[in-house]
């Protein structure tokens, strides 16, 4: 089984994408335990997701949201009707319903791997960003995107609570941390933190300058929400059609 | 600057893609140095990959393809535009014009590091995959795609030829190297040797089976093959209007 890891032999790591909403999905996992979780799926990628999982001869513990997305629907609901031993995991503040609820400092456990959650709520309440701290990852949602970040006008949102999130958990990671985001629109697939410390255009500005920032966007409604937010709020399982 | 590298902290790796082409550009390099490389980089992406370049403070050394591609212009030829000092390479058999021509055996070096070349025709008589012995990583070209290859019906193309291509150089490297593809259609990023040589449907079959899925598969005339095979073989510098 440690033939599908890579150099480091202890830990199997795949990024995936949605094409439709440029969503990632992740795939962690001990090859030895075969414990693994899902960080971010999609409603529509579920075969591909739990096909991959399968081949690789891994048992899916755990299926992760960040947040509630309003891009997307979440593919947990779904993976849990396939594979009712997979719990689904949020924050508690998140208000959605899921099988295990995280707080700070929550540990979401796989194998010999444990997942540290930092709440990094301004995006929406219930944001978290889960640190890999062994493999020196961090998976931020909506929070931190490459060169960018989540919008902060609907569903909660609050730049201010934004840019504090991002400063006292995030950018206060190791600098050579890796940062892998909910999404990216311009086919980069990561960063990590010292380049989002000094490169960001909205985040490496003062909070007063990225509040004037968030605030001018004047970003139009987002496609998906009427359909996701009300099926993100139930792990995506909800009549979607 | 070691602080973009992440947790091994010797080297920098970025997996880039183009959402038309469905195209993977990779960028290796060395934070000592600043020596670094890219591979297969898109025409139209050429300002993204260089002001990534520019923002991790590196030197662009080589602008590598791993093959004439039929389906995107290269931006081999507008990088060395914009960089002057920045070389291209492609293999000597491949007919192409470039600054550095190489052949089996070749390594391609950038500050302490070195890509191999191993030829490995069959989709054109020029294709070849450049393996990063250090890090355990290997770039395919489209002789490997994740579940799937490189079409072998124009362009040169031999399903004889790239069955052994693929079974004596690429899946005879370490079972759990990371192979890295010129594309992917499912919104995956990575495999491995044994994961293609288990579970490729084409490339896990008999030498004859192959041949058989190969020469039965009727696919459509590559969309952009008018337009990018006469760019590609002069490096993408070419009137592309």
């Amino acid at each position: 089984m440690s033939d599908f890891t890579g150099k480091d032999k202890d830990y199997i790591f795949r990024q995936l994408l949605d094409y439709k909403s440029f969503t990632y999905t992740y795939l962690l996992a001990d090859p030895d335990t075969k414990e693994a979780v899902l960080i971010d799926p999609v409603y529509e990628l579920v075969d591909r997701d739990l096909n991959l999982v399968k081949s690789l001869g891994l048992n899916l513990k755990f299926a992760i949201n960040t947040h509630v997305h309003a891009d997307h629907v979440t593919g947990t609901g779904e993976i849990k009707k396939k594979l009712p031993s997979c719990k689904s995991v949020i924050t508690d503040i998140s208000g959605a319903s899921a099988d295990i609820k995280t707080d700070e400092g929550s540990k979401v456990e796989f194998g010999k791997f444990a997942l540290e959650v930092l709440k990094t709520p301004g995006h929406t309440n219930g944001c978290c960003t889960y640190v890999w701290r062994e493999k020196g990852m961090a998976f931020t949602g909506d929070a931190v995107l490459i060169r960018g970040c989540g919008r902060t006008d609907f569903q909660e949102g609050s730049a201010a609570t934004l840019y504090d999130s991002v400063h006292s958990k995030i950018f206060s990671l190791p600098p050579n941390f890796l940062l892998y985001p909910a999404h990216d629109y311009t086919g980069q697939t990561v960063t990590t933190v010292a380049e989002e410390k000094s490169m960001n255009p909205r985040l490496s500005k003062s909070k007063e300058a990225f509040i004037e920032i968030m605030t001018s966007l004047n970003l139009p409604y987002p496609k998906q929400i009427d359909r996701a937010l009300p099926a993100n709020l139930v792990c995506g399982v909800f009549d979607t059609e």
